[in-house]
């Protein structure tokens, strides 16, 4: 690709790194970005490297915020004796934007997934058992459904049963509006499992 | 989604901005970003700026480039006196990578569209006109076979016939490697009005 311009050439590089970029989204990502007002161009760089350099972790739940506290876990009206467990911010912000969770979150940062090498030491977890020093009421684990995420919920579900405290796992079944016939196998046994009398 | 840091909220709405990449897009590239080594991030901000700042168009053929002349335009090995029109530097590329097209390329920058009110004056047509006063054998209108581009391609045919300069269009039809019950009925008619003999 030396057709392009140096410059171009580099941009092109440098956008096809990041996830779900690839070399054609890259190219014509590129050429957006060299029609742009020069303000917008400024404006975003400048956004990724203040993001960068400002943001970090929540020192309560290890989310991602810009101050020590982040606002969840510095409202006094959450209940802060309810910890949901996830796996990433975006899983946070899921719940968050229900509206219904009140309790607070903590953030692992990650799955155990032995396929990719990533242990219990490689995620927030000695943090998790930490946090449940203080008087803790409940533990809800929203790890994904994945292979993964069943498998950290299975290992911190072990971890923390000793403790006392109560543990939980998010239900698992047919999503609202789903159709059974596009339904993986998997997931509609899941729904017959955990079925429930009406 | 005030429940993001400042800074992160900031960074997916820039993102969001641009072509393609939708707010979920934007907020898994924030999150990514956030979690880059640093440099990686002040790469990517630099190759933006700079991109910006230092492309321009080529004085002959308007392609974007960082000299004064493209090195498409200043290879005293192509052929000067043929012209492929394209719409943008991404149709010059493609061209490009064929490898076979010696000619020199001239970039519209746009097609002609009514509906989005893009007329003849809003592309580089007049710098076509212009470099039809040297010396000229051909000009090969490759622009896209859409209705813009075909629109264009009749405008440009129209204008430059009275010239006497000749022109071509490139030819349009069934794809390599295409099969014929999944293309749509325009295209067969096409690729039927164009058959050549064996």
């Amino acid at each position: 690709m030396d057709l392009y311009s140096g410059y171009i050439n580099k941009l092109i590089e440098e956008l096809a790194g990041l996830p779900g970029i690839g070399s054609k989204s890259a190219q014509r990502l590129a050429f957006h970005i060299i029609n742009m007002p020069k303000e917008r161009v400024d404006r975003l760089a400048a956004a990724m490297m203040e993001a960068r350099d400002k943001v970090r972790y929540c020192k309560e739940c290890f989310t991602l915020t810009d101050s020590e506290v982040c606002p969840i876990c510095s409202n006094v009206n959450r209940d802060h004796k309810t910890i949901m467990v996830v796996e990433n911010t975006r899983d946070l912000a899921a719940y968050e934007k229900t509206g219904k969770y009140m309790g607070v979150y903590h953030v692992l940062h990650g799955a155990i997934s032995p396929m990719l090498g990533i242990g219990p030491h490689d995620i927030k977890l000695k943090e998790l058992m930490q946090r449940l020093k203080e008087d803790v009421n409940e533990v809800i684990i929203a790890t994904n459904s994945s292979l993964e995420g069943e498998t950290t919920a299975m290992y911190i579900g072990k971890l923390i049963k000793p403790t006392g405290v109560k543990v939980t796992r998010i239900a698992s079944g047919v999503p609202v509006g789903g159709d059974l016939e596009y339904i993986d196998e998997v997931t509609l046994l899941r729904a017959l499992e955990g079925r429930t009398e009406l």
